[in-house]
């Protein structure tokens, strides 16, 4: 179990306390640590240690926390919840919060309820941690990954001239949930002709023109777990401009990807994308981190940038070069895959060679 | 303008700060302040003072960022990024932040980034400007409850016997999205039969059965804002019991909204649902919260608690009673409203008198 090494530095009578905050504060190790699936758990908490792991709950989520089959005690009002985490942690001395998650009002509000009490960050603990998948988390993963893939040859046989931008991202989370998904990971991408040289486009009221660009870049949630993936193809007939950049982005994305594999540095595929699109006339239109970690997060870990970074055994990635020109498009390529003891297997389903035309 | 608010405690040299994490750590403060619609703005910062705004954004979100109209710089790197903050706010002592959004980790990076400067929290003023809704912000969030409201009657005509949670859900998001939304502002909450009995069910594989309370708990983004509707209908012919209980959460939402207008505590329009149902067979089976402001998040603010909250004029809140019975079921019925001069209007459809069968 790697959950595990979050409590590798402690002490036997240390603990780890996670608290959740409201609405976009709860963290993501609430997930983690508890396995539970669904439910919002807002200001909820965990206490763990080596010992084992508790649920704090307010009555709301009691029936989800449940079925997590760990310990667990639900409080009806704050107070009791305060009071719960008090009596629980009475004389426990060095207590481990998440500092990459917990704002500063919390962590002030924790520090009076729990006075004495000497606090320590485990955020790196958690994090890595979290960069390893279990089997279990694989096996989501992956069929995220498999219903992210396997929805996009339809979706391609279903553009029309004049659709939105919108309307092509409302039936790609559409067929996602038909196919098992219980939401999207993320807001799906969609980006007509010149908007795909943005890499954080919001998809809007652009018509789908013959000769456009259409990228994609979605994931769908399996059981909490998210893939990612970029796709680009045309709409109509690809000028030999669109499908040039569409063959250095596959290029870029294949080299980095097939040197994957376990104590490699993340710099140094993040650096192959960058060599391969810097060698042609598109030198410097790339400017992005080529891949990141998925798991819990759609950007679950930094995993290729300019930063060091080794790869390890069951990290799950992406590799997503891009070639982005303003007032013409862009093409980015990205793809979901599992570290293995040699080297990587795709969870997605591999890119196709040319530039598709829909 | 409300936003002026945030800046009323500062003296004409102080700044507020605003800086995002990566994902998860965003500030809608961001959102807010800037107008930004879409982006993702992991890691950018805005710079606010009395005499206006600034944003500070990597080169992925440059053209999102251009079409507020604000000033701008954008960075190529982390280090460009924090010279850039670290030029603009020389010689600045007082440096406001938002210590609700905040994480430690970056309150940590921040006071190393910044020396000298003395930091103080705006949490507060940040949160009683987002409470009182501009025109803008009314004009979209009555568009995502209009949204909201118009696809209803046709997902409870598109019941079948035998169809999953899930499969609603979807398409609940998809006409949704048709309808003009950018997406769902929380993931879509469906309940089939007992399941409805648990406030934060997430859709699952339970499979429509005649009988079973429907119950929908979702809302449209639109430009943003989220609007939160609940409706809770029956597959098949009711039983009088259902009827009964549909009768008195019906009850308690009509009489705890009459009571809305400026200058009202939310604690005494909170207690109206509980006396309402408290007087019924169904005591003891209300145990959350009444209403809350929505806006940028869905949960904006608090409203309707058990703590003093004064309603204002210009407020966007739900007023949202249930009843919840484990093993058999549970009534939720949920509609958006905004505080008027001498009252409130609905922005939702106002909900039907009678449980409807679909």
């Amino acid at each position: 179990m790697v959950k595990e090494d979050i409590f590798r530095s402690l002490k036997d009578d240390d603990r780890v306390l996670i608290r959740n905050g409201g609405e976009g504060s709860t963290d993501k190790a609430f997930t983690y640590l508890s396995g539970a699936v669904g439910g919002l758990f807002e200001n909820s908490s965990i206490v763990a240690g080596k010992e084992g792991i508790k649920l704090y709950v307010y009555s709301l989520e009691e029936e989800t926390a449940k079925a997590t089959g760990l310990d667990l005690e639900v409080a009806g009002s704050v107070k009791q919840m305060n009071e719960n985490l008090q009596r629980d942690l009475k004389g426990i001395r060095k207590i481990g919060l998440n500092y990459d998650s917990m704002t500063v009002n919390l962590f002030e509000e924790t520090k009076k309820l729990l006075p004495g009490a000497e606090f320590f960050d485990v955020s790196k603990n958690i994090m890595e941690a979290r960069m390893i998948k279990s089997a279990e988390e694989i096996s989501r993963l992956q069929e995220a990954a498999k219903i992210s893939s396997e929805i996009y040859s339809e979706i391609l046989s279903s553009l029309k001239e004049g659709m939105k931008e919108t309307e092509v991202a409302a039936l790609m989370n559409y067929r996602m949930m038909q196919a098992g998904a219980s939401g999207v990971g993320f807001d799906t991408i969609v980006c007509f002709g010149a908007n795909a040289a943005e890499p954080h486009h919001s998809p809007g009221d652009r018509k789908l023109k013959k000769g456009d660009y259409v990228l994609t870049d979605y994931g769908a949630k399996y059981r909490d777990y998210t893939a990612d993936t970029t796709r680009t193809a045309v709409f109509g007939r690809a000028t030999a401009e669109q499908k040039e950049i569409y063959s250095v982005v596959y290029k870029a994305q294949s080299e980095s990807m097939h040197m994957i594999k376990p104590g490699i540095n993340g710099k140094l595929v993040n650096q192959k994308s960058y060599d391969v699109i810097d060698a042609t006339k598109y030198k410097g239109r790339l400017m992005h981190g080529v891949g990141h970690g998925i798991g819990l997060d759609v950007h679950d870990h930094m995993a290729f940038g300019r930063s060091d970074f080794t790869i390890k055994e069951n990290m799950a990635v992406t590799v997503e070069p891009g070639i982005y020109i303003p007032g013409f498009g862009g093409v980015r390529i990205e793809d979901d895959v599992l570290v293995t003891g040699q080297g990587y297997r795709m969870l997605t389903v591999a890119p196709p060679k040319d530039l598709l035309e829909a």
